[in-house]
């Protein structure tokens, strides 16, 4: 295929390469008539400009980055169907980056973004973090970050979140309400906002109650399911002390929760009560129904790719503490049914 | 922060601004303790190159592509973790785009990689496609491109995939085996592989069995999962000529099976089996737990990446015929257990 040339064009059309190349920047210094011309011909020659080459000069890229922990986790999936609908309108590319919940790749995957491959950052911060260097170092560079569902914390700038503390004392209450005498909480090791949240509205609950959350009842979860399943397993196999309400802080705790009770024979919800945080579909469908905690997750992915996209547009700095509070629900369903 | 270039390093190392250029892009032209100095002194100085300058010297970006439908499907979900475990070890970015099973869209995205955004692709392609002159295209510019999954049909190009045919055939027969009178083959709108060497699978099926595989026992979904379940409780309410047997192709299409005979209060499995071709990581929690076709969606993301980063590092053409098979397992579980 015969490569077209700015300089081919600017020929074929009498126009100077100078014009060729403004019309096709778009400039305002060209008038529409040239500009449609110049658009046409180039159409019809099936001409392709080189996006590193006009990158240098435009300082956008048409590429939003969304960095995220997994994809394998329903909340994740359906933001991103959240953000594409906006970035959609926008005309601009999505490209995911997954950190895996791992800190070094999290900060290996930022530090490229400060040679301009993308415009813009939506993220939801790896586990693990206590300090974000590489986050700041992009902010100095005036690359617009705005966080969702899990923020960095200490770090200022724009956020979609949701109400982690007010849905962790929901899903205790409602546990409470179920009768239930010991409630533990499934945490995720890792410094994470929204963990730390729902915890707090867990042992606030608790408190209300007039009885003290006490350190024993938080079961610290890791990333390996294999060893999450074992941890699990050696608290549901004690003949005393067993808890009989599990809140399953993030949609994968919830599906190990289900799977150690059908190893060991313990019917949810006459012997355990389970609440879940997680928007999977299949919640509904699961044997008993799952009672959940569920986050707006599109709404959350829309509300965050808006936001960044007005930072992108007004090429001004928003106010960097915006902050966007989108409530979560509490689906009640069979997981903590009460015997009747 | 001051912008370091290679100038200033050139001038403070006291070296020629091509040789520390040179040094900086690993050029055989530079001796290792020269280099070295280079590379140190850059690090130290905190200096970044510009991505699409030195895009433009060097033929790589260091980004490979996974062009999808969807991630809210557990076989993407899974394939991108396999994916991501290769990417890592070779230092290269995964960037996801999603076509959201939109022909228009894929076209976009594909045409943007034209222009040098990413080293090469990994493509399971959208339904509803017929020809594939996006794909082509790459081609013809050398870009190397492995399907996964769901590939281009009547495009050469490596290819990654599970056996269809037979895990349509061992649905059926495993159907048959359990009684089913009529079995319904839920389909999926478009031109796709998978489903068209699924199909053929239960056609098989059900012609070795002696029966005619009449069309009519093919229902035909859509992206739309309103109209799919609309269709689907209107072929369930019928009184007479119901299907006792369901095989989901796809898995968004299971779940739409437990939901709407739930809904009919259509006992699975009793007056319905169902069989779906799904990764899912709770079909063994649902009610009943489902018997799945599942696909090794893990290893075939390894694997077709595995192949991409072949033909990027011999930088030569590897046999585009090249096909891997990695077979799909039968799950037998609860939703197509015979009534005792």
């Amino acid at each position: 295929m015969a490569k077209i040339t700015i300089k081919k064009i600017a020929h074929d059309l009498k126009l100077a390469v100078s014009t060729v190349s403004k019309a096709l920047s778009d400039s305002h210094e060209i008038g529409t008539d040239t500009k449609q011309r110049v658009l046409d011909y180039a159409n019809q020659m099936n001409y392709v400009r080189n996006a590193y080459a006009s990158s240098l000069k435009n300082s956008r890229t048409g590429n939003i980055a969304v960095v995220i922990p997994e994809v394998a986790d329903s909340f994740f999936a359906l933001a991103i169907n959240g953000i594409e609908t906006i970035a959609q309108e926008k005309k601009s590319h999505v490209l995911i980056y997954l950190t895996q919940e791992n800190q070094a790749k999290e900060k290996s995957i930022m530090e490229d973004f400060r040679n301009g491959r993308v415009d813009g950052i939506l993220i939801s911060v790896a586990g693990g973090n206590t300090s974000y260097p590489h986050i700041r170092d992009l902010q100095e560079r005036n690359i617009p970050i705005v966080f969702f569902d899990r923020v960095a914390q200490g770090v200022t700038s724009p956020r979609v979140v949701t109400d982690d503390f007010e849905s962790g004392y929901k899903a205790t209450h409602h546990l409470l309400e179920k009768g239930c005498k010991r409630i533990d909480f499934l945490s995720l090791s890792g410094n994470l906002s929204i963990i730390d949240a729902r915890l707090e509205g867990y042992k606030k609950a608790i408190s209300d109650r007039g009885e003290s959350a006490s350190r024993s009842h938080v079961i610290v979860c890791t990333n390996d399911n294999v060893h999450n399943e074992n941890i699990l397993a050696s608290l549901l196999e004690r003949k005393e002390n067993r808890p009989d309400g599990i809140i399953a802080s993030v949609e994968k705790l919830t599906l190990i929760t289900y799977t150690v009770c059908t190893r060991l024979g313990i019917s949810i919800p006459d012997e355990m009560k389970v609440v879940g945080f997680t928007s999977l579909p299949s919640a509904a469908l699961l044997q008993p129904s799952l009672t959940t905690i569920t986050q707006p997750a599109f709404e959350i992915g829309q509300t965050a790719a808006k936001l960044l996209f007005e930072l992108l547009e007004k090429k001004s700095k928003q106010s960097p503490n915006k902050m966007v509070l989108l409530p979560s629900l509490l689906h009640e369903r069979g997981s903590t049914q009460i015997k009747t």
